[in-house]
């Protein structure tokens, strides 16, 4: 047990390094840009309060370790802004999954890497809902930062919407009602529309 | 749906402020005090990583939503250190408790506020659990950032092993080996025995 004890110590010591990958967006009222390691603390928690509204069964857990583990490869990789042409960078992140989880004992690491892959993939009931929080959240902080990461890189609101159509398929109803607010604070914030 | 949809949003906004809210240590590898949001990312999956070692049945998605909402109440109080002699603050945490957890729907905000209360309380074997894992992070960070906070504020390696003896009741074997790494560390690097 004392060896696993020491493979858990490095992998914890290891994502430490998960708070020093910055983000493009600056929380509600915090004069900095977030990094992914808080990121990930409150889109779990965002999760665990829209999961009761999900529409069809799906695995609180599941959706919750999933969150909790899907940024740890960019300490390798870093942010991807999600409307970067190069967003799309799953050869590298893999590869830095494959890294970082190794250092667990291996029935820990194998779990955690098929989590990681199965959020990846977005088919499963689970890995569409963490999709959809992961992408909602910072269409929520625009929403209330004066639309400040889409201001700064220039995206039009069109973009946003087209960008964040996986929130439809988790939650259309949530979605219809987001979308509504996007275009509301874009426009008065001065985002352009196409 | 609408007005729980909002409730929510208010709710995650409102929780941004926890990555203002600096702790005492600074992670290894970064040159900063770490905040308390991403502090609760990483117990998170330090408890998720640790719970198949867990010595009795314990219910891993409340272990989870423990740790995610523990720190929220530190909004209005602040952080405490673990060592100070004011560190137990019940009745003011409570009152943010209430005040933070009753913006959301009525039935969640219920059923976090209930949460937050049974980790404080440490009766349960989740709670217990959750505890033990929330003392565990800042001793591993010690022993592997050549024992910042505990040098910064003059801690004794016996307050430190009195101080966590939570985690030999959770756990009795990690215990015994991170105690061990403590007081070898901790000697290394000049921490006061007592």
């Amino acid at each position: 047990m004392t060896e696993d004890f020491q493979a858990i110590t490095r992998f914890i010591v290891e994502i430490e390094q998960l708070k020093n990958v910055d983000r493009k967006i600056k929380p509600v009222g915090v004069n900095r840009y977030e990094n992914s390691a808080e990121h990930s603390w409150q889109i779990a928690l965002l999760a665990l309060t829209l999961l009761p509204y999900a529409e069809q069964p799906t695995d609180h857990l599941k959706v919750v370790t999933m969150l909790l583990l899907h940024d740890i490869v960019e300490i390798d990789t870093g942010d991807k802004f999600a409307y970067d042409a190069n967003h799309d960078d799953y050869e590298n992140e893999l590869a830095a999954a494959k890294r970082i989880f190794a250092i667990l004992p291996d029935s820990q690491g194998a779990k955690y890497l098929a989590l990681w892959i199965e959020f990846e993939h977005a088919n499963t009931p689970e890995a569409k809902f963490a999709k959809a929080i992961d992408r909602l959240m910072p269409v929520i902080q625009n929403i209330h930062n004066g639309c400040q990461s889409w201001l700064e890189h220039d995206i039009a609101i069109e973009q946003v919407l087209a960008k964040n159509i996986a929130i439809e398929g988790a939650h259309p109803s949530l979605w219809q009602w987001i979308k509504a607010q996007v275009i509301e604070k874009g426009t008065q914030a001065g985002v352009r529309l196409k």
